[in-house]
């Protein structure tokens, strides 16, 4: 019994975030909890997050760490949980997640769980790439080129959204198309792919199963992320 | 092609929430984002902060900047996002929103963000009102004398929620309209149709879409909303 | 007109946590709310919280006082409201609540909220705990001699869950078995009952409507809670 791709970025809402560090305080100057710490509170918390998450369902094959990092960050950011995310920003540049990308994820996020959470991201992401000495360089340029629009798709989500809602808000609308898939998701620091991922684990973070496809016509976006995380299964 | 008034309560979810500022530190100890912070992780959105938001979004004209303000501020304190909350009271209060207003803000949304957000909603505010002399005489009394009710509009709601849950949950019901309409919605500091902005801002970024009206005759906080802001335009 | 006890429960969707302190520091080093701060800001509403919430809400006969601490305990860890915190811990356990209970509810909101909610809640118990000499001893062990399980409402549960969605997320449903119902929900030093009533919480101020039961068949969880509120009526 395999396990199907989807249900590994449903696994975020059993298992939402994750570990923690062991050191006391992060270089955000935010208090990071150790191991220690938990074991003070809930020892079996401490055990459940050892056997269970970083023992079990991180070392899950389906997805690589990498991937998991990202739906971590994506869940970490959507629900404003700061106090995980020292370790976590560490954890996703240990397990190959590029600074640019780190910074498109954040930047994404402020379109699809609000500006204030970007931001939140932001304040501890900075201490982080400065202890790392992630320079400007690393970072991604304002003026991109965009990877190319596949047309058709654009077309057929933008026809789709036209007739969810483009007669009641057609500025709304407009700026999905302008700000959103004809800019936002095609700056060139993050796959598509990934931005799938995000997306998705940011909405399924926040209980946000009304966003996006309601019907066959609009299922495009979970087509996309489901098409590109099996194109990139491993 | 006029954007639709709802619409321009809706954008708070495309864009919710807003800048950040220039000093590093806030009056209130809290770290502030500098725009140079934001560079030095995400330069893409420290650029779509000045154009597609402050450039434009905010420069819409069919909502005025004072009501921007108060939808903002009910999406911050709804989501507990105080990270941006220094910046965002500073601007309510240059875009003419009173103290009066944000105290009875604060307070509305304790009944319907949940009284913790409140909570972290003042420990901002009261920093921010410090630092510019706002004074008790700049608050709204305990006691006041209630705004004149629309006793027709009142039975129409009070009947159905009546009907909704009021077999099932009598006090719920019973709060509902002592507390909430015959009490903390005809408090003068805020007008009716700003009560509304907030309730429905708040509602729409916690992604509320169940509380208020599911049929034709419960649409009345709905039409409310929509009939104050209509007649308020400019 | 009594109340329901599923009405006790859905008040904290109206009045969501609640009070604050008299002290200006917590042991946490995080600020705690005075009256006075919360009255420099907003008067009205630290009237309410004398009158309508401690007053009055608080004091209703058909919810002990033991239990509206967990309920408010699960709804601040729920929405990560950490400034109410250092207050709810303390109340909690002046309410009776044992220390092994805290650690257990912690412990069972990392699965149903998420593990950044629940570390965020163990930063605020840890120095609660140091405060009152809460040694190792007064909590849980990671090995304990599991609750009997009833086969037959499990083996329920898990058609239920097989059904709704075991064959597209087999994994999903096995972690849900195993983890949950066989491990988590077994553990001694949290009865079911409260288990239930912590749960039901936290899935109502996040607006979880969706998770647990949504057909006859399904209502186990729903059923199990209610049977337990209204077997510890008092």
């Amino acid at each position: 019994m395999k396990m199907q791709p989807a249900a590994i970025a449903l696994l975020s809402l059993m298992a939402i975030q994750s570990a923690h560090a062991e050191e006391t305080t992060s270089m955000t100057g935010m208090l990071m909890l150790t191991n220690e710490d938990v074991r003070k509170v809930a020892p079996a918390l401490e055990a459940y997050t050892q056997s269970r998450l970083l023992g079990d369902v991180w070392k899950r094959p389906d997805l690589a760490p990498r991937d998991r990092s990202i739906v971590t960050l994506a869940a970490l950011i959507a629900r404003n949980q700061t106090i995980e995310m020292p370790f976590h920003f560490n954890l996703a540049l240990d397990n190959g997640v590029k600074p640019r990308e780190i910074s498109e994820i954040i930047t994404h996020l402020a379109f699809y769980a609000g500006w204030g959470n970007a931001m939140s991201a932001i304040r501890v992401a900075k201490d982080v790439f400065a202890a790392r000495h992630v320079g400007v360089d690393q970072l991604p340029a304002v003026s991109i080129t965009p990877l190319p629009l596949n047309e058709a798709a654009e077309a057929q989500r933008s026809k789709a959204v036209q007739e969810q809602f483009g007669s009641s808000f057609p500025r709304m609308a407009q700026y999905t198309t302008d700000v959103l898939f004809r800019d936002l998701w095609l700056r060139p620091d993050l796959a598509s792919r990934d931005r799938s991922l995000v997306t998705v684990s940011a909405l399924i973070a926040n209980g946000q199963t009304a966003v996006g496809p309601t019907s066959s016509r609009q299922c495009l976006l979970r087509r996309m992320f489901l098409q590109s995380v099996l194109a990139n299964r491993h």
